[in-house]
């Protein structure tokens, strides 16, 4: 009679404003998307500010809000997400940064904050400065996607209010970290030990020489930015009794699911770009129904095009992710609330992020079916779970299924 | 492709209940106002509590709160911002208090709390007063319009819980000061000290011996009440990077303005009263938008005749605010959103303020557009901006115009 497990199929940055060039209407209005304006037309539609009203989420943040987390409560700053999407557990005391293999010149200004996106060798580069210790703190660096890397410092005594080694720009110079509060001086200290050290190594390395040898930039320096310690936070599973499995292309949510404990679902195909199987996404998503009691599958695509300012790509984009999203209602078990939303919008027109409200669409038995019939950024807004945070989506999803909690007799 | 700028219109005390005599339409609904229309048709509207459900806003906490600052956080009493209105500028740790000139009777009862209304001599009243010091507190006193004025009082241990030394009724005697918490000991001593020694120096005063001998009462005393301190608060400018300017006829909306740090556009013809002249408003405050971000306007008029329990009254201002508004769109630049909203409602039913939630319709580039026509208390009710709490205009303001922060990555 009612559903006990959960699908969430989270179209990342899909939600957007009226474009000039689509007659006024936003991406979503103008797709022609049957399957999701079923859900919505059989279920209860609302839309939501996913952290507050006025904030622009980010894809990290929003994540942890959507899974029940306050955002400002258990987040520091990316670096623990991106270390755990590289299989980088931190712990409590940890501080983590995202890094850049980049190409700096003898007076230590930066030629290429990406190293001629470097592809090949920096598993080598990696090992040749992971394992150093300054201070009694220990250092991990591990390589993530082409010249990405992650770094974590673990010991006592770490703070992450320091500022970012790398400038943000090209053909600045390389900035020291410094502490932005002084309980922060011993990471600020053992970050300027580790870059100088790396670069001293890097320098010489074999992968830098036969880079050398093409032409191509050195990757002779780690330039790290983006601190952040892990907040103690209980695993969803113990928190909300549900299960959890997570299917994400891109490393950094494969880190925030990592972090909340879901298990992560390896899928051929799904890459996070626009190319991604999204077919093969909504059957590993089936599949994972199986044994778990949530299953949530982070889309990109969208968000890329809003980036890229391609409102007729967004278009496109959309019509591709209603077929998945038809494909996975037709072989849906009859006992999973089907659950579609975003992280944020990302409209077309400003290339980023915004603080613009996201649709929110559920459909299964048991619940309450409101008038709305299409899933999109206006007619969400007149369904009956309108108004909502971010983090009551979890809460709300258990009250659905049965599984929340009674207070009082 | 987006808007940068904000004009805020704010209609003091516009939003009423149904009036019988109207055919229980609101005054709002009653009036034809097509460019008020016009605004919520091209764009997304709403009604919201200003401060909180059942809170009935005053019109310094309401301006607070639509300027994203919680006045349960920063508002102590009125005081302060009294004062800014003539011109004194508070720091942390003052109190001040508004005042009355008043009549007393040699047994200190009140014979007219206003004085018979004075207009003439306040000026050399104050100057007769203000600059004395007790127990080190240095006491400034100001006169504001007609029987009106300001008492500041500057130096160590000052506390603004005290009750006021104004009785609020005719032929009530004097009250002292009592200190409402042990730390206000000190104020409520200085508060006594300056009323009695203001007493003994206005009764003797060449102004009200002239008074006297035209058979005026005398403005012989000044009876403080509204005791409030100033919360350190950061200004508008650098809490939000945007820079506002301010137009108000009233003096107490202007003390709001200063202490944001709006610059104060001066209109002429612009009195807060029913006389105003609202063309001269909308003009000043286009010109105010090429070297502000923000300009908020008040027009005062609808609260009056809430105030006035006049239902017609009311109706004949809001069609003249309706010129106004089809003057301003008529010009506004392309890149500036337009927000109308009030601070509260004054159903001529109360004749006072109450807590029934208000209006807000935006219109501009960018904006998600709902299917509300029209701007009164029912039709936004069922825009996309409904259930909005008056602190969240100045973030989801920030939102649309693309300066919201963004918060993870």
């Amino acid at each position: 009679m009612i559903c006990n497990k959960v699908l969430m199929l989270i179209f990342d940055g899909m939600p957007d404003r009226p474009v000039e060039e689509l007659g006024f209407s936003t991406p979503l209005q103008a797709a022609t998307k049957p399957a999701m304006d079923a859900v919505a037309e059989r279920g209860a539609s609302g839309t939501m500010d996913v952290i507050a009203p006025g904030i622009v989420p980010g894809s990290d943040t929003a994540h942890l809000a959507l899974f029940g987390y306050d955002p400002f409560k258990y987040y520091s700053g990316r670096g623990p997400f991106e270390a755990a999407g590289v299989g980088i557990d931190c712990k409590h005391g940890d501080v983590a940064f995202r890094c850049n293999f980049s190409t700096v010149d003898e007076k230590m200004r930066v030629i290429d904050r990406r190293a001629g996106r470097i592809k090949e060798g920096t598993a080598e580069l990696a090992k040749a400065i992971t394992g150093m210790k300054f201070d009694g703190i220990e250092v991990t660096f591990k390589e993530a996607t082409e010249h990405r890397g992650v770094l974590v410092l673990r010991g006592e005594g770490l703070d992450p209010r320091v500022s970012d080694v790398d400038p943000h720009e090209q053909y600045a110079m390389v900035q020291e970290c410094r502490p932005l509060s002084p309980e922060a001086k011993l990471t600020a200290k053992v970050v300027n030990s580790f870059v100088r050290e790396s670069h001293r190594i890097l320098a010489e390395s074999q992968v830098n020489l036969e880079r050398a040898s093409k032409d191509l930039p050195p990757a002779n320096i780690v330039l790290p930015r983006g601190a952040g310690a892990l907040n103690r936070l209980e695993r969803f599973e113990a928190r909300y009794g549900l299960k959890a499995s997570g299917i994400a292309g891109v490393s950094l949510l494969k880190g925030v699911f990592r972090i909340l404990g879901f298990d992560l679902v390896d899928v051929k195909g799904a890459t996070g770009g626009l190319d991604t199987d999204m077919s093969a996404k909504g059957q590993a998503a089936l599949k994972a129904l199986g044994s778990s009691d949530l299953v949530a599958v982070n889309v990109k695509a969208p968000d890329i095009t809003g980036h890229d300012g391609d409102f007729a790509g967004k278009v496109a984009v959309i019509e591709r992710i209603d077929k998945m999203v038809s494909e996975v209602v037709k072989d849906l078990p009859s006992d999973v609330l089907l659950v579609m939303l975003s992280d944020h919008s990302t409209p077309v027109s400003m290339r980023n992020h915004s603080a613009d409200p996201v649709c929110i669409a559920m459909a299964g038995k048991g619940l309450r079916v409101d008038s709305t019939e299409k899933f999109d950024e206006i007619s969400c807004a007149f369904g009956v779970l309108d108004g909502m945070l971010g983090i009551e989506v979890v809460p709300r999803v258990l009250g659905v299924i049965g599984r929340a909690e009674k207070f009082g007799a």
